[in-house]
């Protein structure tokens, strides 16, 4: 296996000593880079852009010529897997994801089936080596899934929303049905993401979008238990190499003890949470993923720089950070706003990593 | 003055002994009511029925004919403020509400003004007035308003939203504009509370809905230290009677002990807190209310017990325990399930009051 030019960023997953904080963006390979918009404009859609490996690894590794970034993601939706389930994803432009076949009936849930990602899913491995061989070890990459419980979400209520009737219902008056959906998930994503480590992928990444929406008592029973049945399950070694996996449930910083005892490797935490609190919460157990503002990245370079400053300084010195905004880089953001802050990552880290006070 | 016949809420509130925990519902004159709509659809509009004080009496009753209510909550919008500034609000049907001129310059900013409560939201306590006589002292009024961040987020933005992308933008490029923004809105919040307790408010409840989306630096510097301002500067205490303050953060759970710490007698919580972990944070210092999912009251009376039996429990033996939703009710809320809601705290709660355990 030839080595990695640029470790930095699984290092820090492993809070291992680095000489500066790694960087990288959520969804940063999207619509704020013109380029991007060029790729899905030939793709058609973009649905057939994630279904297109040559086209997924054209637009995974375009911020990664702009910017000087630390880790790069596979191109894909989180919808993959109930797409590869047969309840017909599509995408409306300007309304989001939406189900034709929504879970509804008892009979629905029961004829669920785990798809194999060999096969329902092969272009999304065949992407993930394809990005592999691209990058040339240049830097990893990151491999990724929703959580059962935010498929569930999508999967119940046809589209993303912000109550989730149907699925809380489902959720109270029903936990069995709602048990077995989020059982065949917790199977299918497992099933997932150990073919994407198979395929290449480097560190594992799951997003927890909707968990946050839950009670706490309901958080733990039908998020978190979840994710920890895939944390157990996953391939964390390949070619003696560890596999870090990150978990991010957005508004969760309610629940940051809860998750790290996971034995999860590093937290994604969402720009709410107080940098030095939740290091402090989880001491030296995991590493910290995040969380600057989004919105951080709509003003201008000075602006940007002083905030960049302010989270390095609230997480302190030391080891175990990895800088990334709060949540997805909106498709508003200037792209020069986003080479201001990594470039500000990169230059006002090392500070933080001497060896004094590392 | 004469007493009240039902001080169970007030009592709570000062942590005070009851025989049980009062309940009441965030939104509980609303939609879901057919008698509502009724009288709506007599005002003509949303906005129509909150400037009438006849109208806003009668919806403001509506939901205590029907369910045993520790509380009546003045029917208003928390808007009336911005309205009164001279933002031009409007309520179009199915989209919420618009501001006419949103600000967006710097002299727009600098024109702002201190409504005058007497005058300009005359019709607020014309309101409160009417509610107290027809009350008759049977249970408390809660006065009420939108945080000082809340409001602004409105007038940037000139309507609600998730991103805050205008208003963002000037708290990290233009921190004064906002700062002036907040301080002309912490005056009137202040003044119109403390109009609202002369007009007979006897309570005070202060809703920062758009809080949680700030980040945590942002969050004590935007939204916290403007309800310090306002808990410091109210009446609180009228006829020897102590008016208490509760302040309600939605997705807040993060910052308890210092919304506690601000001097309010109570904090309302959202659905996503665990009670008994907010309890032990917090300690003797305020009450909490809150804090049942909203979309338990969408499933049946069986369910519905079942969920108030074991937010009791979470929040344990004693006292300081006010039984609410953590969000408002749901339009869709079948009324009958919002009686079982009601019947079950006062059916269950006197047994975390016995003397033994209180």
């Amino acid at each position: 296996m030839p080595t990695l030019q640029n470790d930095t960023f699984l290092r820090a997953l492993l809070r291992k000593p680095t000489d500066r904080t790694p960087v990288w963006m959520m969804r940063q390979a999207g619509r704020y880079l013109p380029e991007y918009n060029e790729t899905r404009k030939r793709a058609g859609d973009f649905l057939s852009l994630c279904k297109n490996p040559d086209l997924a690894t054209e637009v995974t590794l375009q911020p990664l010529t702009r910017f000087r970034l630390d880790a790069a993601i596979l191109f894909s939706d989180i919808l993959t897997i109930p797409d590869a389930m047969g309840l017909g994803l599509t995408f409306v432009a300007g309304e989001g994801p939406k189900f034709e076949r929504p879970l509804r009936q008892e009979w629905e849930i029961r004829n669920l089936f785990v798809p194999d990602p060999a096969e329902h899913l092969r272009y999304v491995m065949d992407a993930v080596g394809q990005i592999r061989r691209a990058l040339d070890n240049s830097v990893p990459l990151i491999g990724f899934s929703g959580s059962p419980f935010t498929l569930a979400c999508y999967m119940i209520e046809g589209e993303g929303g912000t109550d989730f009737a149907h699925t809380k219902k489902m959720l109270y008056q029903r936990p069995d049905l709602l048990h077995h959906i989020l059982d065949i998930n917790a199977q299918a994503v497992t099933a997932y993401l150990n073919a994407q480590i198979e395929s290449g992928a480097q560190a594992i990444m799951i997003f927890d979008t909707w968990g946050g929406a839950l009670a706490h008592d309901a958080y733990l029973e039908f998020s978190l238990a979840y994710l920890q049945r895939i944390v157990n399950q996953l391939s964390r070694e390949r070619d003696g190499n560890t596999i870090p996996v990150i978990l991010f449930t957005k508004g969760g910083g309610q629940w940051l003890e809860l998750i790290a005892a996971t034995g999860c490797d590093a937290i994604g935490l969402d720009w709410t949470t107080d940098l030095a609190a939740a290091r402090q919460q989880v001491g030296q157990r995991v590493a910290l993923q995040g969380n600057l503002d989004p919105a951080v990245l709509l003003t201008d370079p000075d602006t940007i720089t002083t905030q960049v400053s302010n989270t390095l300084a609230s997480f302190g010195h030391g080891h175990g950070h990895i800088f990334n905004l709060g949540h997805g880089i909106s498709q508003f953001t200037p792209p020069e706003n986003a080479a201001a802050f990594v470039e500000a990552v990169h230059r006002l880290s090392p500070a933080y990593h001497t060896e004094k006070n590392g």
